[in-house]
This record gives C-alpha cells, sequence and structure tokens, in this order.
C-alpha cells in the first residue's frame, strides 16, 4: 500500500494554524495570576491497562540521586561513568534479545556506534536513523548511551546510527550538537535526507528538535521525519507539569534537581533559553513530520505537550502518545516491558508512513 | 486533494497492536503496591503558549460546586436548571457570532437541535455530525446544551444535530444512549453512515463511545468517525489523574465530587463497569477513527489517554490532542478563547480527511 500520510496529515496542518506560533520566551503576565495551592495527597500505583512490568516502574520510590547538584563537568562524569557501569553489562544480552549488532566506529571524526537489526525489511532498507542519546547533556556516554538506539534497531527494523557525542569535562554546548550535525551532514553524503530520521528522548529529544534548527541554520535539507521523545524543550523551567508533576514524576523528580544542574553545566554560562538549548522557543515551521512520546506522570508532560501544539501551529504534520502513569522517559527503560515495544513500534510505524516521500 | 487519512493511519494502527486490549475492568494487583506520597504544592497559573484568555479560565479558583452530592434527579435538575438559566441568554449572540442558525426539531420521537452554518462548503455538504452533549448525564437540559454543537457548526462548517437526550428525573440509564442511537438510525434513512460523524465531550465523550458500542449490538453500520473529548469513559473511578489530578483540576476537582453523584443517580443502580456507562471497558476493535482531546491538567487525562491507547492496540486510527494547562473540557468553554477554535477546527479537520470514505 503506498503510504500517504504526508498528505493527509498536511492537509490538517496546514488549514489549521488559528493560533501564531511563538518564537521567543513568553513573559508571564503582571501582575501575577493568583497560583492553586494543591494539597498533600497519596497517589496509588495506576495498574489499568499497564503491564505488570511497567506496573513495576511506576512503583519505585523518587530517585534517591534526584536533588545532586553537580557544579562541574567532571562531577557529573563521575556519576554518569558509575551509572554506566550499571548500564554495559546488560548490553550483550539485550542485543541478542533483539537481534541486532553493533559496531563501534567514526564518521566525520565523530565516535558513533551503528546498530544493525539482523533483518531489516524491504521498505526500510536503505534509510537511516540518526539517534541522539539523553541523560541531560551529561549522562549515558559511550555504549551506555546506545540503549534507546538498540531498541529501535530491534523493534523498527531499521539500521541507526547513534552518536556518542562530546559531553562535560571533555566539550561544552554546543558540541553534542555539533557532532550530532556533523554525523547528519556525514550521512548525506550517502542518503537522500528523505530517508533520514533523527530520534531521542530527554536530552536526546531536545537534541533532534536542535539538530533540525541548526540544519536550516547550516543550510541543510530537513530529514523526513523526527521522534522527539518527552524533550528537554524549555530548560528555563517554563511549562506546567514541572509545578503539576513535581514529586509525582519519579525519574526527575523536580524541576530544580540533578538533569537542571546538568543542563547548566552543558550550557556552559550560555542563553537557556537560546533555541538551541530550549528548542520551543525555535521556529518550528518547515519542520518535517514528528512523532513525540510522553507519560502522565512525565515531568516534561508540558515540555512534550508544548511543543507537539507549536509544531501543529506552525503547520507541521505531528501526533502524540501519552502513555499512562509513566514518569520520564519509563516508555524507553526496559526492552523486555510490553509498552515500550508498543512505545518503539508506533515511532518506527511513524517512520514508515513518511520516510521516503 | 483526495483525503488518504484511512489508508495511511489504518496501516499504522494495524501493523501496531502488540499489547492486548483489556475489555473488562482490570483488578488491582495483590497484594498492593506501595503507593506516592505527594506533597502539598504551590502551582502557579502557566502562561507559555496559552492565551491571557485562556489562563483566565485556568486561574480560576477550585469549582465551588465540586463537592455537591446530589441523591436524586430532581436535586440534579434543580442545579441544571439554575445553570442553564446562566447559559442559555448568552446563545443568540453566540449563534450570530458563530453564524449558526439553530432549529428545535423531533427526530424519531427525540427532542434534537438542528445547528446549520451559514456557509457549508462542497465536500462538507450532505454530511452530518451528531452531538451529545456533557454535564454528567444530568446537566445542560434543552437549549443549554447546544453551545458544543454551535461550536463545531461555527468552526467546522458542518450540519450539527445537537441531541437534546432525556436525563434524570425523566429517564435514567441507558435513556440517553437510546435517544442518541433512535437520531442516529434516523440520520441513517437520509445519510450513508461515512457521512456522519459522532462528538461531544465528558458524558458526552462517553456517550460518543457508548454509541458505537451500541450501535454494533443493534446492527447498525459505523458511522465515519468519532470525536469523544475527555470522555468519562471510566468511571468506576479508576485512571490515574483521577488522583494526580484531585484538586488541580478546577471544573471537576475530584472523583467523588458532583459528576460521580450525578453519574451514580443516571446509572439508576447499573453496574458502573457496564461498557455502556465506562466505555474504555468496551470492545473497541472496528470502532471508526477517532480524535481525543483534553489537558494537562485534566481530571480525566488518564480516561482520554487510556481510551486512545485502547483503540490505537485495537487497530483503530486515533489521535490525541492535550492543551497545555486545561482543566477539564475547559477547550469548549467559550467560542471567544483562541484555543477554542483551535480545538474544534482541529476536530473538524480530522472529520474532514475521514468522513466520506
Amino acid at each position: 500500500m503506498k503510504p500517504k500520510g504526508l498528505a493527509c496529515f498536511a492537509v490538517a496542518a496546514l488549514a489549521l494554524a488559528p493560533m501564531a506560533a511563538f518564537a521567543q520566551a513568553p513573559t508571564p503576565p503582571n501582575p501575577p495570576l493568583a497560583p492553586l495551592q494543591e494539597p498533600a495527597k497519596t497517589l496509588p500505583v495506576p495498574y489499568a491497562d499497564i503491564s505488570p512490568a511497567m506496573q513495576a516502574f511506576i512503583a519505585k520510590p523518587l530517585n534517591p540521586d534526584w536533588n545532586d547538584q553537580w557544579k562541574t563537568g567532571a562531577e557529573a562524569r563521575a556519576y554518569a561513568n558509575k551509572q554506566a557501569a550499571g548500564v554495559v553489562p546488560g548490553i550483550p544480552a539485550m542485543l541478542a534479545r533483539l537481534h541486532v549488532t553493533m559496531k563501534s566506529e567514526t564518521m566525520a571524526g565523530v565516535h558513533v556506534y551503528v546498530l544493525t537489526p539482523d533483518s531489516i525489511p524491504p521498505e526500510n532498507k536503505g534509510k537511516v536513523l540518526i539517534h541522539v542519546h539523553g541523560g541531560c547533556y551529561v549522562l549515558f556516554p559511550g555504549e551506555s548511551g546506545t540503549t534507546e538506539g538498540i531498541m529501535m534497531a530491534g523493534f523498527g527494523h531499521y539500521k541507526v546510527i547513534s552518536v556518542d557525542y562530546r559531553m562535560p569535562p571533555e566539550a561544552y554546548f554546543p558540541a553534542a550538537l555539533d557532532d550530532a550535525v556533523a554525523v547528519y551532514k556525514d550521512v548525506l553524503k550517502t542518503t537522500p535526507p528523505k530517508d533520514v530520521a533523527f530520534f531521542g528522548t530527554s536530552a536526546g529529544g531536545a537534541l533532534t528538535l536542535e539538530m533540525v534548527l541548526r540544519a536550516r541554520q547550516d543550510g541543510l535539507p530537513m530529514p523526513g521525519a523526527i521522534a522527539p521523545g518527552t524533550p528537554m524543550s524549555d530548560v528555563t523551567k517554563t511549562g506546567d507539569s514541572f509545578y503539576t508533576n513535581e514529586k509525582v514524576d519519579n525519574v526527575l523528580v523536580s524541576r530544580d534537581g540533578f538533569c537542571q544542574a546538568a543542563t547548566v553545566i552543558y550550557a556552559h554560562g550560555h542563553d537557556l533559553a537560546d533555541p538551541l538549548l530550549s528548542p520551543v522557543y525555535g521556529d518550528m515551521h518547515g519542520f518535517p513530520p514528528a512523532i513525540l512520546t510522553t507519560g502522565t506522570r512525565d515531568l516534561l508532560l508540558s515540555n512534550t505537550v508544548r511543543v507537539h501544539r507549536k509544531l501543529l501551529r506552525s503547520g507541521v504534520p505531528a501526533i502524540l502518545e501519552v502513555f499512562e502513569g509513566e514518569s520520564h522517559a519509563q516508555y524507553q527503560f526496559d526492552d523486555r516491558v510490553p509498552e515500550t515495544k508498543e512505545a518503539f513500534t508506533e515511532i518506527a510505524d511513524f517512520f514508515g508512513q513518511y520516510l521516503g516521500h
């Protein structure tokens, strides 16, 4: 069947745009409107329409490290290395489960992992997904940053290039973005842009959006589709769920926690409202079709919803997936959880509709 | 341009379905998992990417009537009449603003309002949208229930039939559904099913889903599309946002408030987990394409998300729109708010993609 996704989505999106899409950080009303006082509450673990394996992630207590306030790249890296040591030993079994092969390579001077599924269906041949991992711009160095890429290769049956971008203390803003865009340029030497997608979660979701903004700045063609997963699209702490889901999200926990400290380290004095750090403030007209994924307990629910709205208001085909009860990025914590396969299958299906057209 | 929406969505949806779609109320884990203790918090009024007019709705204090515990249909009706008296005087101006004409009629013995926009584009001619209003199955009698229908007629440029279904104390479950399906049957005498859509918000969102379940039971053909807005899809108080958004949603406020009391009156002793009262437990395979709308502060965010997930898991093309900061049903409170036009334009565009095919 000939995919007609772009056509049908584009009709809806172009007809819409009743509200202006804002291109800079808004100012709060003056005088301020009265806030709401939310009382203390007991939140049972939700179970309806949620697999027992995902319920176990939702039931975890608040991340005990949520308030780590790293001051330097070296401090963040020490934590990242400790965390990576817990992740890396599980990767061979994960590759085996998902029937994916991993190769360490260098592209345009950037270290990458090329992730190839054992079977690539004919319609996915020649297509390339560029993966930018999450971790608040400081976590998941080296192989530890590949897990989401492996899931996409395995569940989606696409070739994935996972960018091991430079991070503090080696390099600061915009090094991660420079590396990711350098890989895109290199991929373009052999692959038409319409056969390329960008994806990633959290900081990787932000980088996905930032790559599109930077590609346009650099005069590069747009990729065929993007999947910004629960993107750190606004690191100025603006967005309602920074408040409503504070101490409800058991992963990030607070807008003032480790992830904000890490982002400040990466930004290295740069304005946090710059669209290359807070891409919700970028001009999204002409962006490629996008699928966004988040959860109802996600601290970045608003960051995700706002990007979805802004894309639609900018005439871009964009769809939103929200998982019941999930906190930040939990849809990609474990490939053995049914909702993980579901999320990646949805993203891969979306790429299948849009890539190549 | 030839709409190809059904084809492209169906490809994605059919390829997906990695999780079983549950068809009955689930049981909680035993022993129960430990709940999360959420502390008291101050929630500022969100402003980014939100119009000042919508900010004013978000800034309202908790609905002062949220804990009204009506015990009888007569008590609920007394409140409904008082509320309607505040709504009805504004309707002529609203009809004028939106260039819509309203006529009171009877179809198959059911009282309806036929809402006709001054201009219907050629592609919408002959198409009929059946509107079922919200109000917890007891509120918005008569003309007061037409506002959402007027918005859809005005913003969407479709003919709308708004069903003034019987409510307590005149009639109880399943009278509302009987009336709505009777109108559908009558419409089918002159209109092909693929040219008909159902839509509504809250109880109207639930009725939209219940109409599809009942139509199938009765051997009627499926309509071309549906738009269940923040549906009361689970009145067993199951769903995470019943807890996370308690006393955050300033409209419904609590799962134990007036809306639950009203639903119990309407159910009249019937099992609340029956899919004709809690349609999230219905079998959704073969449902028509659906667009769902909610807000991040909506008490029924989870009720909406769970229906979206279940539709996708059942192979149904379904998309989800979530508005930043909005509480229950606020996207249809006032036609002069930019986000209202945006929401109805999205629904109308969706109908435009799917109706007639």
